[in-house]
């Protein structure tokens, strides 16, 4: 299964960024409003500068206490993106996830942002296309 | 695979616990120096008595801001515990994670806390387990 079916099989393409001038505060009512764990910083909604997720909210939240929640989100993002494309398979996309124990991936093509899958998104796929595997492997041995 | 392995791979299976009078801000600082995503909350760190990731705090920080950093944990935590034994199989317990959308799970017997498992946890074992199904099932095929 390709990352693009996970896409469409998410309906709504539409990503969410922030603009990294926004604060810790703004971030976190973003997160909690449109229920999701991580958003990208984008200045043009369109170039990933960044991403910031829950976690990265807690751990500063944790070491300096609430005065964090007035800084602006691009001082705690992550600004190294690792990615992933439309037609990359959810094997490879696990794969790098769990090794880079990260549980958000952009989707990036030609510089612009296509969309953002959860760890939980591909999890799923990846059952479902493994499952599959295995029922054909078994098919075979029974037709044997 | 089973739990209990998983728990054994992951070497500490010490569980960490703090009591429900903690406040957000003492948990948001555990989180972070332990560099966990949620803990479970126990009054006498053997019964669970809920679990508080780091989304339930930020949830409750974007909705309510700072205010919620002095509250006690026991407010905002998850006090209906999705839990699993040692003897379950990976199998069982991901398709529960994915269903309930936690991420999350603490291992419970007798009552008492044996372990917290996540689902980078279980994903590496269950991927682990189906590929070794699968070298199987193409060694039977070969064998043909």
């Amino acid at each position: 299964m390709l990352v693009q079916q996970i896409l469409a099989s998410k309906g709504d393409q539409n990503v969410i960024t922030v603009p990294p001038g926004s604060t810790v505060q703004e971030v976190a009512a973003l997160l909690s409003s449109k229920r999701i764990g991580a958003v990208i910083v984008s200045a043009d909604g369109k170039a990933a500068k960044g991403i910031v997720s829950e976690r990265d909210i807690v751990r500063e939240l944790g070491k300096r206490g609430p005065a964090c929640l007035g800084d602006k989100v691009e001082t705690l993002m992550t600004a190294k993106i690792v990615s992933c494309t439309r037609a990359e398979g959810t094997d490879a996309v696990l794969g790098r996830m769990t090794d880079g124990r990260f549980r958000h991936m952009p989707v990036i093509e030609d510089g612009k942002m296509v969309g953002l899958i959860s760890i939980g998104d591909v999890v799923k796929a990846r059952l479902m296309e493994l499952a599959a595997e295995k029922d054909a492997l078994e098919g075979m041995i029974k037709g044997f």
